[in-house]
Parts: C-alpha cells; structure tokens; sequence
C-alpha cells in the first residue's frame, strides 16, 4: 500500500488532533498561554530523559530509552501543532521562512566550526 | 506546478537543515543531549512572549508579537526536526502513534470537559 | 527549641545536599551543564500543576495541589543551589546584586504600571 | 558589625522584591501561573549560556560567562522567592522537608553510583 500523497499528512494530522480536542470538550483550555506552558512541560519530561546521560550516551540510546524519547518528541510536536493552529501560523512555511533569514544571518565563512555562534536563536 | 505535499517538504527542510550545519561544520555540537538544551532554551523564548499575558490576550497578539512568536515556533521546530533526524525518529510516525495511543487512553465519555486530565502528558 | 541562628541555615542545606550526593556517588553526574538540565527538567514538572488553570485558579491552590507544587518549588531550588555551589556562586549576593541593578533600569516613574516592562530579563 | 545570616537576608530580600513589584505597580502580573511561567523564561536564558558546552567546558567558565551565568541564575532565584510568597510558601522549610523525604527514598546501600536514579525528582 502507497503513502498518502493525494491527502496531506499533516493536515490530516492537525485535522486529528482538532477532532481529538473538540470531543473532549479540552478546546476550552486550549489557549494559546496554556498550549505554551503544556509545551514546557513536555520539554522538561523530553529532558528527563538525558539529564544524567554524557553526550556520547545520548547518541546511543537503548530501545527502551529511545521508545520513551520517541513519546515524549512525538508530545512536543502535538502541542506545537496545536499551538500554530491556535495563532493560524502555518508551521512549515514559519520554518522555511527562518531557515532562509539565518542563511543570511550566518554567513559559512564567517561562522564554520565555531561554538560560539548560536543557531537558531 | 502543484504545491508539494507536507511529506515532501519536510524532507525538503531536513535536507535544507542538514546541508546547513554541514556547511558550517556544526554537526560536532548536535548531540541529542544537546539539541535537547537548544529546544529548552528556544521554549524559554517562546514563553517570554506569553508570561505577563492573560489567556484572553494570547488569542488576541498584534502582528508584531505575532511575527515574534511565528519566528520563536519556527525554532522549537527546528531544533524538533534536528533531534529527531540525529535519532533516527520519523517524526511524523511518532505523532500518528502517539495520537492512537491518546485516544485509547482518554476514552471521550470518561475525560470529556475534565481539566484535570492532561493530555498530552 | 529555637530556630538555629548563629549556625547559618542555608548553610546547613547546603551541606546537607553535598552530603546527599557524596555518599550517592553521584557527585560525577552533576556537571553545571547537567545540573542546569535536572532544573529544566523540574520546572516543567512545576509547571505541569498550572498549565490548564486560569491566573484566578493558580492562586487557589487546594491543599493537596499545593503540597504537590511545594515539592516541586523544592526541586528547583536543590538544584539551583546545587549549580551554585558548584560554579562558587554566592547565590544571595548574587539576588542581592541583581536587584540592585534592576532598580537602576526599571525607573519607577517610566515603568509604573506597564506590562510589556518584563522584569528581571 | 555581624554579617546578618541567610534568614534575616532573605527576609530583607523578600521585602525588597515585594517593594520593587509595589512600587512599579507589577503585583497584577504576578499571579502564580505568571511566575510560573518567567521561571521557564529565565530557565531558558540559563540554558542557552551552556547547551553547546561541553561538561568539562560547563566546569570552566570564563570569567565573563560565569558573570552572565551568575545574573541568570540569580533570575531564577528571583522569581522562586516570588513565587513560594505568593503561595505562601516557607522555602526553605519546603528544601528541609524535601531532602529528609529524599533520604528516606534513595537509600545510600541502593543508588550508590547508579546514574539511573534520578534525584530529586
């Protein structure tokens, strides 16, 4: 069986997880303030994960670490998605429209092998 | 020409984020360890934005703070999509998996209007 | 009995955490770098209590969220005393000096009121 | 004159953030889920000093990092004082009571060097 290509993924995704809400009656918390804070949350377990762990640990995580990891990803994107809908920001464009301004931003030979220099800020 | 679907161009911005931080010899900072701090430090961003806001008024953001907080989102994003590349995460997988598994666990009849039950957590 | 005041109580704390983790063995783990992930990961437990509540509600703690935001409050602070520590920060002088600067660059006549005026940055 | 010790300094110092907050009429921001959430800001601002570092780097700091990472960290310190006095909250007593139920709950024969036992959670 084929992907979807015809149907788009991720509309189909956002479409979910709007249906999700609204059959629970959550929409109601769903602010724009709170989805924020939810994010936070789910970025403080996601660091859980790796707080104790050397960096080279961390790129060679168990399966049983990385099915966890892989959980708490999948929240942080649930609410970022859930976010962008709320403020009507169409999440991928946002994304291509930043990566091409720190392109700009950050010149190759100014910047190459250095620590320093933040990306993305 | 159509527009690509969300599948398409998601690979497109991975392709794009790779070739970024290879071109400036990055790659050496982009532990998951690590990339997990960035995504902490762009969420922090994220919610300067919000703090002082009541909810009423996070619905309500001018264009200027929207555009600050489009561009904040975009990062989050980011930092997502380089994580989950460095662990070999389908990013998209993850969140269809994680959907399925939420629906099970909060059967509408039981949760519908409680603000008690988190999701997701 | 009377509450210590010639032996200093903070202190004692600190001692007490020093001795915590010495007889653990897990004085090894704690980095600045790591320790400053263990507190991100206790803020999101922190704000876990209050992502769903309204601004009136997080000020109406029943006792027993309160009891669980207390442990939580706790957290952050063992960790950031435990950060301090180890990178020899006086961390009252440190709020002491903060302050002191935050009063030079928030006039009271120009800042009174405002809320875009975030404060302390 | 004697050095006061930590309780009368934070006491003063607690009274001196209540007035900085009056004087600026900033009290109705500061609601505990507000708190809450500038506690991440600032989390997030402590985070990005020390993502890219390695952890013996995080060990050795520059003089000017440190001095960026000791204002970071007096932020957080900042808003937890104001935070546990909104809620009523006797910190300290809240740190006491949190380390005996740790000492309680990690026995020294069970955790020693296991990195997988987190503390405090």
């Amino acid at each position: 069986m084929e992907e979807p290509d015809s149907v788009d993924r991720l509309a189909l995704i956002r479409e979910r997880l709007q249906g999700f809400a609204r059959a629970r009656e959550w929409g109601q918390f769903h602010s724009p303030k709170n989805l924020v804070m939810a994010l936070t949350g789910e970025v403080g377990e996601l660091t859980e994960h790796f707080q104790w762990l050397t960096e080279q640990e961390s790129k060679e995580l168990s399966d049983a670490e990385l099915e966890g990891v892989r959980e708490e990803i999948a929240d942080v994107q649930i609410y970022l998605l859930m976010l962008s809908d709320k403020l009507d920001i169409d999440l991928l464009r946002a994304v291509e429209d930043k990566i091409a301004k720190n392109e700009q931003r950050f010149p190759v030979e100014r910047v190459r092998g250095s620590r320093r220099q933040r990306w993305p800020e």
